[in-house]
């Protein structure tokens, strides 16, 4: 029986973890915010993909160092922001066998990982899931669920089948990649442009960025740099990509991106994983990018005032 | 003794007529919101640079047409907003040696002016002064009090120096400029960056704007693309305008630009005179400013947004 620690188990750690442990994982969470909640009660989850039920870590810690056993698996599920060490956060929960599961938002998130822990297998994962904590300890999913996963740099494993078997037999359907850190760009084509225009336009849904012939061009231009950052790193987009993802975002009900969900109730937004690592492999790469580079320097300078105040 | 009609008559305007009636001007108003307050009482005037005072227009009217004599200056003060016919607006009123005074904000803004009445003398004012309106009728003059005049497209004239004269004796500081063009992309080197930056980042006041090496260099970038665009249109800047600007606004205390305060009250943003000019004139001009498209297309959005709501 494989033992899984989750660290950082908001909404997605949660309700991932109550998946593992629904096929008989031994999974355990380190959960700071909802700590006296969570450990008397556990999660009350409301899911239509899960169905609604109550979710019994085998062991709820305040702190990584309190998880005395390495366990085969620990799901980082924390959102990546600057000033935060992840290496240093996870540190005291892992032994050599245990293997590294990423996942979260952003680009490039894998490398400082590696590089701390050179000797552990480090899976890396893009969630799809649409779930919201609404009270300590409450899990609202509401749409989606599902997990893109891959080794990281690439290819696939014992572990990623391992843990996606896991996955699939727990009620997320997760797809197995050779190419996650590939996925990874796909996913910030549209990440890095909705998410921080909808930010730099105070709270715009993806109807006002698609609203008109103008505003859809520019996403477009936008969309483009990212693509060609992608390729300068060695993963080509599809030239279709970014007509289909423009598409598909105009079918789709008006929303708001979980940035501007971010910047709307004052949580910190992963600007650095989802664009400034973006903007960095463009100067690393010699690609000009000045589209983003705005985009970047403006939801900066709105982060900067939210730390003001 | 001169006639003069203020079309628009607002903080700027109403500060402005009480000075050119100060020194015998005959100046009357057209005024819509504040009507019934200011064609009873007038306006009431706080202003430590004219003094507090009461100024009573020498006629009221609620619109323009209700002027039966064509004045010997027609100012007119309204804001440059799109889809606002400056010209029908004014038409009523305008006789064949009506000259023909902008007292607004931007780039470009004259053209469509001159066009519309070819046969009269056209002046260009930018005025450098922090007014606002605290209450219906009620002017609230905080700081400064200029007026740069030219005659347009250029050069001076006896219309230009005899308002100027009169600002002058009436108390507010005019400064005729033979290239009040050139005056406007100066001016337009600090507003189209600042003003849109400051609203794109949800209401930055300038020590945020400049509060980093960061984004410090973001903007000195987004101002030398108003420069490479004013060059091409044959008003080169001088090349430490950019230095002197920063360096002003980082020694004054931090404020919130006019287009931020505009945003936050929920009042039109005059984003197309001020930007959107601009990079129309880089479009005519071929020169590529991607910093000034971004900025112009996140603030049509944020414009799309509020026309939404």
């Amino acid at each position: 029986m494989a033992s899984i620690l989750i660290v950082g188990a908001g909404a997605v750690g949660a309700l991932f973890g109550s998946a593992l442990a629904r096929q008989g994982a031994q999974v355990s969470v380190v959960c700071r915010s909802d700590y006296d909640v969570v450990s008397r009660e556990g999660y009350d989850i409301i899911s239509p993909l899960l169905g609604n039920h109550r979710f019994y870590p085998h062991e709820v810690f305040r702190e990584v160092a309190e998880c005395r056993t390495p366990p085969d698996f620990l799901l980082l599920t924390v959102k990546v922001l600057q000033g935060v060490d992840r290496a240093a956060l996870i540190r005291p929960a892992i032994g050599p066998r245990t293997v590294i599961v990423l996942i979260q938002n952003g680009v490039d998130i894998e490398a400082e990982i590696a590089a701390a822990f050179p000797d552990n297998e480090i899976l890396s994962g893009l969630a799809l899931v649409g779930v919201g904590r609404s009270a300590p300890g409450m899990v609202n999913h509401q749409t989606m669920g599902q997990l893109h996963l891959g080794r990281y740099p690439e290819g696939h494993s014992e572990a990623s089948e391992r843990l996606a078997a896991m996955f699939n037999a727990g009620g997320i359907g997760c797809k197995l990649t050779d190419n996650v850190v590939t996925a990874r760009w796909q996913k910030a084509v549209w990440n890095a442009t909705f998410n921080t225009v909808s930010v730099t336009g105070g709270m715009l849904d993806t109807a006002v960025m698609l609203g008109t012939p103008e505003s859809t061009a520019f996403i477009q231009q936008a969309m483009e740099e990212v693509c060609a950052v992608a390729a300068a790193a060695g993963h080509p987009m599809h030239p279709k990509l970014i007509g289909q993802l423009i598409g598909t975002t105009k079918s789709m009900p008006p929303y708001h991106t979980s940035m501007a969900l971010d910047y709307k109730y004052g949580r910190p937004m992963e600007i650095e994983a989802i664009l400034g690592n973006t903007v960095r492999a463009a100067r690393k790469h010699g690609v000009s990018t000045p589209i983003l580079d705005t985009l970047y320097a403006l939801t900066k300078m709105i982060e900067q005032r939210i730390a003001a105040t």
